[in-house]
């Protein structure tokens, strides 16, 4: 039994057939374990590559490890990290930037998720105040929470804005694949301002494998220690190694972020004009929020799986997958025209 | 490339087949992330089954993460963990369970790697002494990292001085499925006198996979959160159940134990009457401990992949895992004896 | 060389004569150390008795540490801690509760510094969602950082709200004497509705000590280890001891803070009509705070040492103290009164 | 009531009068909290100037604190500390180390207290093994839990043999001016060799003050807001340099420490040729100890205050503090001399 008909997330899709078939091929007799075998080797050379890495890739288990893992290497306790109120890090991991890093959370209200350097200016007013955490890491989300990219100009802002006052700036790139898709863009390009971010790979077809991707060579020494302390060191890491191996066949990983951002796109061009739905952000990704009546919303849960993102402003999410179809996306159109029609 | 022949580590096998054709298996269509999906509803439930559990079974990504988020079900930062100085908890995590318990770790030297009631007792003296940890937490290893395991009787005497003197005990499951083998018990058996345990999937033909037993039903209702603040909820979570489901499956996690444990003692067997080699530790899992001159050790390792576990002793461990053929081990007695012959 | 004439802070004020002729009568040979002397014991069961505490009293160095401690008591890491956003909690303690506690602090806006059951209620939504921090803590200050009171039956009505929500209350109570000054109260009426609070010396004429107050029984075994742990259990005990010994000596205590009161109404007295000079929050303790001119802001500066609060909204704090005299009020008053003429 | 006439420990003693007679000469008027106030900066300098610190020298509440405070500056979560197992810091702090800094302790048996190069090299071994804490911090105590010194010739091979492995070295000054006076050393010459060092002045005749010594200027940035993020920034901070100011007047703090030290001397000169008496640790500071029959430390007890120091081995501790007198120690020695004669 499987969800609902669903555009509840990218993490509710299966896993891409390249995916499995490279863990099949990799479970060959024995392999040197925690990292020390040859497609791990391959696979974070391919990624350093891509990125233009100095310091290296670390294979990771969950996004939230990887953004704390990543962030870990830029910070001590009595430092903070300015991030959107709404991102990913604050809000949805249950507390694990705080208990396992020490650290406080500065947040800044952001409407499309997305910091700017007056946004952040605006967080840096009790540098030097002992009684204040101080700031040190910039962390930002690319896609945004919301859907939404960085502009290629917007990242180098950022990161300019960064380096002049002495912070770091991390991404969470749980789903960069989509960002480049969107940008048309290198994941070096998208990379080059950052000094550490991640690049997930299970909302992208993967099984449950993200990196972290660090930029500056001198940050990376206490990465592997970091992993291991941080629990993310696995021992049989030939089959996270091959989840990378088969989205970087054949380009699969953008291939698959395009695939997923073209039916976001198709299904917010279905839904213009319909009476009573109103895009909420732009579509930039493979999200579509979206507010609509609440009998509408009420309506439709009922066939399919989605989220009703904020109760009171009566937002919803619908997010696409590297396995939705055109036929999915035009069905859940006519109901919501349906809907529209009908409530 | 692949690693040396291996006595290495029963981490650096393979996954069993049946893992990977699960994982094949479930890989159709969405499905409610986070384990609300339908496969990690049953594997659950089967294995609370196993166990007796009452508090019910999470699936956690490595072996570290099992330890420490068992252990922070049973404790608070300022009570400690009383262990053998030769744990995995104390030696191999990189300070995991300083770091994310806040905890100390109060070890007790034992020379078979086990526990004994008279040992906790030697580390009770400072109970109420607000300047000392205090003990709250016994954490045993079944195996233990010595090859050793507890019999039942053991078991149950350190479950009951556990409870007469106010202390939970924790049971590092690593390789529990060899336990049980060895014993020729039921996992509920085992676990019994616990508080909390782990059931180590990788080790025995997993690709990545470990369950945290949870006995006590007061217990339960943390855990989830925990297992998200520690970084360790992933969103394909059926994957995670696909593993055990195919271990559990034709009930091979005993048959792959009891296969390893048996070419352990084929190759213990084999070795008795080398000159020159000991056995140091009694075989009743899947390890085999042995001491021999360092110019053998030498030359076996340029042909063979094995630990050398303890330098100035001349110790080594050998292990076997869940796809060791007995040509493997015969060949590998066949060089020892030659080793010893020769040098 | 002091500082400027001052309403800076009452953490500016030196310390009242009773409480150093306290320190001094102690003096004399040997006690033993870690609170286990006489004068120790005497004083928090003195306080012990001012509150009906029944988990009893433990004495701490600094007022972030007694928020820290008290509530640790009270929480584990993956629980979190509801709290205004402008609470010294989230705001002075450069990140303490986050490093220390390893929890998330969850604030919500409030104008006045006072947390309702409708506010606390706003930030209980994402209970039992796996990904969201969970709620345990409920933080208040009594006197809030803006210098305003709850009065009693807020008190009531936040600890029954609690009590109905499994939630816990914690107040950080660093000018607690002040509230029961201006509130006519006991301790102890002020007290009923926590778990545990904090009882703030320094601020009230110590030269440096606070207290934690344990309300419930239960809660009471844990805490002088996690004073400990928290490196807040000092050796020559007695010296903590005398100070509170010096304050409760002849009720100074609340004849400090009745004094700290009226001179705070007395400056408040004075402003009203002053051109150009508003209240910002009602006056219910020993602080003002004022909107005034940015230009009679620098000048009145050049004089006298005062915290600008919020530079934007051009506020002012205005702190008195226990040794605060008239004659400095008025002084004060008719600078203000003089800059708003010339300016 | 006092503690019964005690060896029982340098903290059971009260404070200087000294000490006392400068808390009460700052006390006047206003002055700027948090360290702003001029009594504060002349402490710091004098003792900065005391040891050629380079990075500053902080105050803080508690020797705990010290330690942690200082070990904080010096490494990260992932690397460890190596001291000898009967450290303080191992021992006697709760947990702290591990809590606050989230790090392990890799301890050494030393059966002086005395780390050397050789003991330290033991714990070297695992250096980029990332299952293991990477020893980052060297930690010593001067004086030792034992009573016994370091020579400078000692402490400099120490500190050659740290930098030569890329570690960092750390000294617990709880003793240091008893250090001083028995090596008839500056504090500077202590601390040339070391990157952090503690300086206690509670066990000195102050009523509770400790000083972190921060040796390297590149060390000092963060200290600040580590030492408020550790709870260990108090608001009136003139009592507290008050009271080393007090201890530096007329070199008060060498004169208590080597009254100290000779009473030690004195005591463990009249035990000597005592049947059954036995010193266990060469006496170089202000601590003796020695191992007696039990019963002749039964009776003993009866009258005087001391700890029991190692049950098994009978062996007690005997502290002088900078006010114990000559005819005290006599009449102890008397005692001691009588229960040997009777018992």
């Amino acid at each position: 039994m499987t969800a609902r008909r669903s555009f509840g997330s990218d993490n509710q899709a299966g896993a891409h057939e390249a995916v499995l078939r490279m863990m099949a091929r990799v479970n060959e007799g024995d392999a040197v374990a925690y990292g020390g075998d040859p497609w791990t080797q391959r696979a974070c050379a391919e990624l350093q590559a891509l990125f233009g890495a100095r310091g290296g890739v670390l294979l990771v288990l969950t996004g939230t490890a990887a953004n704390v893992l990543g962030i870990s290497l830029l910070l001590r306790p009595h430092e903070g990290v300015i991030c959107p109120a709404s991102a990913h890090l604050n809000v949805d991991e249950c507390g694990a930037p705080e208990r396992i890093l020490g650290s406080k959370l500065i947040t800044v209200p952001a409407p499309d998720g997305k910091l700017t350097p007056a946004l952040i200016a605006s967080r840096l007013g009790d540098r030097g105040d002992v009684h204040r955490v101080q700031p040190r890491v910039v962390a930002i989300s690319q896609v945004t929470e919301y859907g939404t990219c960085y502009t290629l100009a917007e990242l180098r802002a950022l990161g300019e804005f960064c380096r002049s006052e002495g912070l770091r700036l991390y991404a969470d790139g749980a789903r960069l694949a989509n960002a480049a898709a969107w940008l048309g863009c290198s994941l070096a390009d998208i990379a080059a301002p950052m000094d550490v971010l991640s690049f997930g790979g299970t909302k992208n077809g993967a099984v449950g494998v993200e990196a972290v991707v660090v930029m500056a060579e001198d940050l990376a020494a206490s990465a592997p220690f970091q992993r291991k302390q941080q629990m993310q060191l696995t021992s049989k890491m030939r089959y996270l190694a091959a989840q990378f191996l088969g989205l970087l066949e054949d380009q699969f990983w953008l291939r698959n972020a395009t695939r997923a951002n073209q039916m976001a796109g198709r299904l917010a061009d279905g839904l213009r004009g319909v009476p009573g739905v109103e895009l909420w952000q732009k579509v930039e990704s493979n999200a579509v929020f979206a507010s609509l009546p609440p009998a509408h919303i009420e309506r439709l849960q009922r066939e399919w799986d989605f989220y009703l993102w904020d109760e009171p402003a009566r937002v919803v999410r619908w997010m696409t997958a590297f396995d939705t179809t055109e036929a999915q996306v035009d069905e859940f159109v006519s109901a919501v025209q349906e809907t529209a029609r009908d409530t």
